[in-house]
């Protein structure tokens, strides 16, 4: 997809006086600290500005929204720009997909692999770490100064998309702009603690009950935890909250296959894989209707959550045996 | 303390043949990473080098020691220079101390603050994020050029000293090596997978166990997890694996002060403090016979655990009262 200059993308923001930020369902620190700095220094630039939700924000991005977010858009009148941040498609904000059409201009801004155009400008490249650095670079075309609650954001969206620079898609660019954040006087650390250190118990349990339950297959070379309804009812967990667990597992020395098996409902069994370092969890995920990437993928399983335990641990077995053919 | 210049010290080490590193006792990813850089480095330049240890590697660091660690110092001839890496007191290398003084010339190289000054040069700065960023700037002076090994050893001390670029410590500077590291060539990925996600099965479900027996205090203020003997029994794991649970307790939501609660012997038992914002564990672990820092201070309690949890859960009650008070 050919995209436009971030000057060009600029010269149509500071032509106009509203604008609303449209970041994905279930927005996560990326999406989220890439929309509360633009919307910020839209703000400082004297423009109507607003980041549309669908949702209440998860607990620990809360701090980076200061009078930005609202769910209610009815309202307002008209933007001159609608930009989607973080997401390139509108499933990615169904219930605000109208209110997106409502924009004059509609731009997106995004580091995913982007399958529609429907944008009147965009800049999307998959080789950024994270949104957040397409949006540093897009508030210097815009000439917003220094700002440090700018700063925080930005540093927010970087550290939580390259998983605290540890991931493989993290640059050296990552690293030159937080290094710059320190320049600007941001609190690197605050930021990290308010996302970081503030789990709430209940999931925190959750991910120790099921931990308990941890299954290795392969001579530890497969992992796998379930996180059944139970174990939410009896910690008064949410099932969202089980994210962090394949991480745990992936962690683990030796294990290249990871499964979180998440029963949602009777029948309703959502599947999360991961490979290490060799692995190709998408062939696996496709294999059981699902998909995704090498090292990243999933499926859903209508059966009961003993089922599909059976499934997952069969398919990650052959996966194991192919590994070993290589 | 004054320092000398580091290119004083480049100066000594280019004028030496034979070079020994003595980094501190349970070597942690700062200390074996700037030693592993050193000693790659000093033997591109043609020298004799040797890290001398005490113990064996932590498994997830041993990727550093690409024949550069040693336990036999006996055989091989004085050496011209002995540099301690990391740690600025013989009591952090306690066996080696003799072979320490065996090098004609003494140097440290530190981030800690030093207390004693028993060396013909040091360069010891606790504003420094790493020893490693120590040894990067020597490295420059010694016309050590960029190399991916000695990256890599660089980048495993930056990380594992800052928390991953999320502790206070961390400067612009470490952001800044990161960046240079990435135009050396080097996986900074690969090397946190072989740090972090090469974690023993026993340690993770000891830390599971422990986790089980999780106490909230004063409405989840302060929290205090155990790890008795049984643990370690019941789960394959050692004691010096607990590390990894006030992380964990100090990232739940609310909770102010984190206690992990280690059963070394039947009446020797060793407390961890540590405080997430505006609490001092300092405080508390003076009165229980200990010290430390602000945010990190520990003590020994020579009675049962369970006589000790009442004893750190008091302390801690009393300290939590205290913030009220302020």
């Amino acid at each position: 997809m050919k995209n436009d200059a971030l000057s060009v993308i600029a010269e149509k923001i500071k032509a106009a006086e509203s604008v609303w930020l449209f970041p994905h369902v279930n927005p996560d620190g990326d999406a989220l600290g890439s929309c509360a700095a633009l919307c910020r220094g839209l703000r400082l630039m004297g423009k109507e500005a607003f980041v549309l939700v669908d949702e209440e924000l998860p607990a620990n991005l809360r701090f980076l929204d200061n009078g930005y977010c609202t769910v209610d858009c009815e309202k307002l009148p008209e933007p001159d720009i609608c930009i989607c941040v973080d997401c390139s498609s509108e499933d990615r904000f169904e219930k605000r997909a109208q209110a997106f059409y409502r924009g004059r201009l509609r731009i997106c801004l995004d580091h995913h692999p982007a399958r529609e155009s429907a944008w009147d400008y965009n800049y999307i490249d998959p080789k950024e770490a994270a949104t957040g650095q397409i949006i540093y670079a897009l508030l210097a075309e815009l000439g917003v100064g220094p700002d440090r609650e700018i700063g925080e954001a930005i540093f927010a969206a970087i550290t939580t998309d390259t998983g605290n620079f540890q991931y493989s898609n993290t640059q050296a660019k990552s690293h030159l702009i937080a290094a710059e954040l320190y320049e600007w006087g941001v609190d690197c650390n605050k930021v990290s603690v308010a996302i970081y250190e503030n789990v709430r118990l209940e999931k925190m349990m959750m991910q120790t009950k099921a931990m308990e339950g941890l299954k290795l297959i392969a001579g530890g070379r497969g992992a796998l935890v379930s996180v059944s309804r139970e174990i939410l009812r009896e910690t008064g967990a949410f099932m969202d909250e089980a994210e962090g667990l394949s991480k745990e597992l992936r962690s683990i020395a030796g294990v290249e296959y990871a499964a979180v098996i998440k029963e949602y409902e009777r029948e309703k069994i959502k599947v999360s894989l991961r490979a290490k370092s060799r692995g190709n969890v998408a062939r696996i995920a496709e294999k059981l209707g699902g998909g995704g990437h090498v090292k990243a993928a999933g499926c859903t399983i209508k059966k009961p959550l003993r089922e599909a335990e059976k499934l997952v641990e069969r398919e990650m077995l052959a996966a194991i045996r192919e590994l070993d053919e290589q």
